[in-house]
């Protein structure tokens, strides 16, 4: 990512931020796991261990001489070392103590992961207003209190309640629920995404949203920066770091209206958000933000943001081999703003060999069925990536190896070697296309309606190209594609 | 389903429908089939065989003696009875002269998947003006050109080139796209949804979607309609079909502007299509039928509408364990026009046992974590059922597998006695809380980020309890639930 004139990341190094350490310790305290797995400390720390974490880990523990395999220490002074972090899962009334007791022991960085502070209102804003003013005695910045910390995939280091099974990948998250860090795991591994580092911000101490903006968009590691905000602190400074980033990579954000009125129970319908509604449509319009409609929106748009290049224009090239699916996508498409392009008269001649008399050259292409297999994932579809009216290209693909398992078997294989034949079929048809895709330069979307792990398509994810379970999800996803172009020109401009 | 005065279904019986022995024949015959699988005939007859058609199949083949193991006939008057259906899948230009040599030998009924008729334009329409004729001359009914025809799950009857992998249910379709036929069994396996009988009516030549409709509306095993439409034919009889419908059984569309346009590539974007969206849109809201944006949404209606009581009002009830999903919820439901009531203060009073110190006993009801995991499945969503401000109940599902194996194993068993102790245990908690459902008469649906697969929500997918992998997906759904109970109203009032 070049520094572009005009353009500044806030931050010179990401060793500036004070997330740094938090996010990339090399070694940790940790406070609250014991051998009991019925405790939230000891499924965090499992967690750790599970991902393969390879710093130093020291469990504080009164009794325990060993936590979950790692030797233990009765106190943060037993500690052999200064650790980079302290994750502290304990009793709210104790937390501001340990947190006094890190910082005499030299510690500058903290995960709080227990609640009971401002959320829950009366006490808890004193015992909240106290651990303020500990940690900055100290000079601590920390996490929390009230989140489930941080998710660092790349650096094997993930200290929540979930086991991480997705692989390292390129969308950084920012969120006021800890659930959408944990919860999502498994839901990126199943479409070929993964976290870069992912934060839970709770009740937002010391260190906020605007911190985590800072961060992620100097992360080498994301290429795409996912934001869950329920409400913002630092508004100005929110926009001011937004603006500098989205030059240098795309930014979307899921605003929901929720937790005051969510808790007031008086959220009803959008009457009563329409007010902070409008205002933060505003502030992300400001910022130069993608804003998504829903969960699902907000990880699709970065599914494409963080994969694909960015497209010179808004028309789109759909290739189909059924009507039905075809005319759907393009009506997706127009919904979604995009345009559905001719093709130049020396497409379709060039085309006209490859495809059946039945076929529909117009845009969508709609091959009705495959001359030739291996004409649909090469030659149909570089003719029309090379079409200078082409800026995105759109697959439906229907690639089930039962197809080419019942051809196998009625020609005379056994079974087992028809699925296994049908396998090696299905992966060069996979390869082929892959080494196609990988000479252009504009995006390229999939879609199906069968389960994204059939193995062509999870070919396709595992190769960073994404195929929608729906087309309206991949038109949507290729609307922020375009606008993601604009807004960039428009933020480069000035 | 009982007849409600001033209220008539368009057919006495089933049986009167042209459709009827079309899609529960007793005997087929099949023309196209070889033992050749590159010929899609050979595929569709093998779709028959492999669902385990249980009626006479009469493939009509000039050589062959045997095909796909069945006894095949040189001609169709050599046949030993008269089959009730005839499947023709042959070059265009012979089909009129099969159909005038069926309706000799006494056939009446006949499924033509062949194209190149009126859709190609030229020849094509004299083609089809042709076998019209011929059909009438006979008083032949039949589905297409030009269709992949009929999948009746219920009757194991599936003459499409694509292999059945659903289970029979309640969705009852009628498209004028095979594909949303054929490349849909397995989208409706992985969400616990099956077709009832589900029609692709090609060409239209002289059964159409006013036909099918009339069918699916007497269908015993239909309890929901789809609709996929490019365009209709005969208007006035639509309008007034569905609407006879409308108080016994919903009905979803999706109509997309797509074909012409689609096919003259002047598609380009919505400005295009708002003249005939416009129309359609009020053709649709005149038949009392419910709108889906996408065909996601087409068959997220149906899952709701297919499975789930009425609701008594706009009413929706959150119950979660993590804020971030339930505040999305919350803000889904609202923007799907439904509300979030608060609940009575003797519900409040009776949840207090059961929920930690740090939960929100407002709406989204947010448990934090479970104090014990049943009271999660019975306790907590009986009392949430039992208050009379809530009209719908909406449950976030995290059970993944690994959780509780963690602890097993975190307390000394094998991992292998782990899977299977956990496995026990999610099968227990899902049983209780179906126990529980199966106890109201009010819409239960549940949402997970993670995959439908999982044990716990596919028992829920096998019990007919929705669970929508997107809190706005399930928020729509319920907003489709309301809307019918209204449409049905106003429909029983006049």
């Amino acid at each position: 990512m070049t520094q572009t004139q005009g353009v500044q990341i806030l931050l010179k190094s990401i060793k500036e931020s004070p997330l740094y350490k938090i996010a990339n310790p090399e070694s940790i305290a940790f406070f609250g796991a014991s051998n009991n797995f019925m405790s939230m400390g000891t499924q965090m720390l499992d967690s750790v261990k599970l991902l393969g974490f390879e710093g130093a880990v020291y469990p504080i523990h009164p009794k325990e001489e060993n936590v979950l395999g790692f030797k233990a220490y009765p106190g943060i002074t037993d500690l052999p070392e200064i650790p980079d972090l302290a994750v502290i899962v304990l009793p709210t009334k104790i937390v501001s103590r340990i947190i006094e007791e890190c910082g005499k022991k030299g510690i500058r960085q903290a995960i709080v992961v227990s609640g009971g502070f401002k959320e829950v209102g009366g006490h808890g804003i004193d015992l909240q207003a106290e651990l303020k003013q500990t940690a900055a005695r100290h000079g601590i910045r920390l996490l929390g209190p009230n989140c489930l910390g941080v998710a660092n995939v790349h650096h094997r280091f993930n200290p929540t309640p979930i086991p991480c099974d997705c692989a390292p990948g390129f969308v950084g998250l920012a969120s006021q629920s800890g659930s959408f860090v944990t919860q999502i795991f498994n839901y990126l591994q199943l479409h070929g995404m993964g976290f870069s580092t992912a934060f839970s911000v709770g009740n937002e101490l010391n260190i906020d949203m605007v911190d985590c903006l800072e961060y992620l968009g100097t992360c080498p590691n994301t290429k795409v920066i996912a934001l869950y905000i329920e409400g913002l602190r630092r508004g100005r400074e929110f926009v001011k770091t937004a603006r500098s980033i989205v030059p240098h990579k795309p930014i979307v954000a899921l605003y929901v209206g929720g937790s005051e009125s969510g808790r007031n129970a008086a959220f009803s319908h959008t009457g009563a958000m329409a007010g902070p509604d409008r205002l933060y449509d505003g502030i992300l319009k400001q910022s130069g933000i993608i804003r998504a409609a829903s969960l699902t929106e907000l990880f699709d748009f970065c599914w494409a943001l963080g994969s694909q290049p960015r497209p010179k224009g808004p028309g789109v090239v759909i290739q189909t081999h059924s009507g039905g699916p075809g005319a759907t996508a393009a009506d997706s498409c127009g919904r979604a703003g995009l345009e559905i392009p001719r093709l130049s008269p020396e497409t379709v001649t060039k085309l006209r060999p490859f495809v059946p008399h039945t076929a529909s050259i117009n845009n969508p292409i709609d091959l009705t069925f495959n001359k030739n297999m291996n004409d649909f994932y090469w030659d149909i579809p570089k003719l029309l990536l090379e079409d200078e009216n082409t800026d995105m290209l759109l697959l439906y693909f229907l690639a089930p190896p039962v197809f080419i398992e019942r051809f196998l078997t009625g020609t005379g294989a056994s079974s087992e070697q028809a699925v296994k034949d049908a396998r090696k079929i299905i992966d060069d048809q996979a390869a082929t296309f892959i080494r196609l895709a990988d000479n252009f330069d504009k995006p390229i979307l999939g879609y199906t309606y069968r389960s994204l792990q059939e193995p062509f398509v999870r070919k396709m994810l595992d190769h960073g190209i994404p195929v929608y379970p729906d087309p309206a999800r991949a038109a949507r996803a290729m609307g922020a594609l375009r606008q993601y172009a604009l807004l960039r020109e428009k933020a480069m401009a000035g």
